[in-house]
């Protein structure tokens, strides 16, 4: 055992390991890039923190790369910016085009996608269309009718390529189709994904001549705006008004949001496991999580279905 | 312009700059870490990607270090972990002692400091014992007598080091002490900075003997817990009891919280800006920060003040 002997001759002598030295010996960094569209928004958060746990368990340190624009997210794929800084790159919500992923592999790395698959690398993608559709069937379950969603648009220009936005849509659409309700174009929104757009969206949805009586929100930020725009109505939820957000954002139990939990969490550590794997020579391996409704104090039949009520 | 004319020449050439060709030419690694205590909360994702937009501004690089543990703590100190890898640290609200700044800049770190200070070192820090007595002249002026205080208790052994949350329960017994009600302790409560320790801490507060009016909350999170527990119990915000948070979390909106603003995106922004300073040799930078009252739907006076109610 040659590298425990050096080991301890290093102890007595009071030596440490220099991780540069050792970095320069073999040639890796030991380093992950993170690339996400935005720092600070809750979900990007999230799935940087529990990445972060799994690679520093493994010895990695994370380099971040925030790329918000259309400019920086050019200017990111164009430089060599990763070349000798990282051995590999998790790559969250950008639908990363053929020429940006092998501009990353042009700079010696092993590639993880959350969110967006390509041939030949590594991803944790979430069945958005059957999470989208399991929450609108919920809603007609209950016995809603007019339901509306409230989902993400993008900018114009924005970098974040937004597949699975697009498949809950899809979702809630292949749920009316199910149920033989067919869907009503005035009752979909497309809005930035803020609080503020959601109460905005909401408050539109509250002027259609024959208003909704439930909403299915494609982001948990979008539903705390709705359930907020409610309030300011005096509508009472979910007794007047049903709302399901996607998410299970961690302040979604705190104002009773019944939400589609897509296992955020689970999203980077599953792609920093991948990762590893492919770092270690592993073929790209590709885990799919399934969205599940948890239910809390959001949703209910609509008032003329139940007792007492007309 | 030397400069100038290599670029040209390279221009013409079809030649990029290696950014580690030139990291290896300065020996300045273009990088900065950022150590939190922990990544998934919003008040630390907030601060990274303030300080983030910043630091990348001016080419900088971010590695992410969490040290969410005292184990993880004193392996980050005791280790070269940043030596050769990046030029500066901006550590987040950890207490750091003189022996960790000192493991830093001997390790060739220059340092600023977010919510803590140390001689010689840059620093941002918030007036937090005059944010704390802020909330609580407000609920005073409001006519509330019985306020409690529901502070962040750190578990034992917590990275966190904690002086903000202390600040805040100095300047809720400041407030007290003036308006000449003198404090009780039955009402100060310190648990987990978490929104299910702000409901179980609201609850226990509503089995006093003579229950409080108000609460000043020492974080959004826990006011969030609050608010819910409230709720839970049948009592309407603010008509049968008032919440003051601290924070202005960007969900405090949603959820119509009065709080305290303490510039989070900013304690970040200048903390950044503060590095760079030092980082081009200018004296340490100091920055101090008011927090503000931010004045939404969840403060009123007390019910026996108000017409009509007895």
């Amino acid at each position: 055992m040659t590298r425990k002997r050096v080991q301890k001759a290093a102890d007595e002598l009071g030596y440490a390991a220099s991780p540069s030295a050792s970095r320069l010996a073999t040639g890796r960094t030991r380093t992950v890039a993170v690339v996400v569209p935005l720092l600070s928004k809750w979900f990007f958060a999230e799935v940087i923190a529990a990445a972060g746990r799994v690679l520093s368990g493994e010895g990695y340190d994370v380099l971040l790369a925030e790329v918000s624009t259309p400019r920086l997210r050019s200017e990111f794929f164009a430089s060599p910016r990763l070349h000798g800084r990282s051995d590999g790159a998790l790559v969250v919500a950008l639908q990363l085009t053929g020429e940006e992923l092998a501009a990353l592999e042009s700079q010696g790395q092993s590639v993880a996608l959350v969110g967006s698959e390509r041939p030949g690398a590594a991803s944790v993608q979430v069945q958005d269309r059957d999470g989208g559709r399991a929450a609108v069937r919920h809603l007609l379950n209950l016995g809603h009718e007019r339901i509306a969603f409230l989902g993400i648009r993008e900018a114009p220009g924005s970098p974040l390529g937004g597949v699975p936005p697009a498949e809950r849509l899809l979702g809630y659409r292949d749920a009316l189709l199910e149920a033989g309700a067919p869907s009503d174009p005035s009752l979909e929104l497309g809005v930035e994904n803020t609080v503020e757009d959601g109460a905005a969206g909401m408050a539109s949805l509250l002027t259609r001549v024959q208003p909704p009586t439930a909403v299915f929100a494609a982001s948990d930020e979008l539903a705390f705006g709705a359930l907020s725009a409610l309030r300011h109505a005096g509508l009472e939820v979910p007794r007047d008004f049903s709302v399901v957000g996607y998410d299970n954002h961690e302040l979604s139990g705190a104002v009773g949001l019944t939400t589609m939990d897509h296992g955020v969490a689970e999203q980077g550590r599953l792609a920093a496991e991948a990762l590893i794997g492919a770092l270690s020579g592993e073929p790209a391996r590709t885990s799919r999580i399934e969205a599940r409704l948890v239910v809390r104090g959001s949703t209910a039949p609509p008032r003329r279905l139940r007792a007492g009520a007309r």
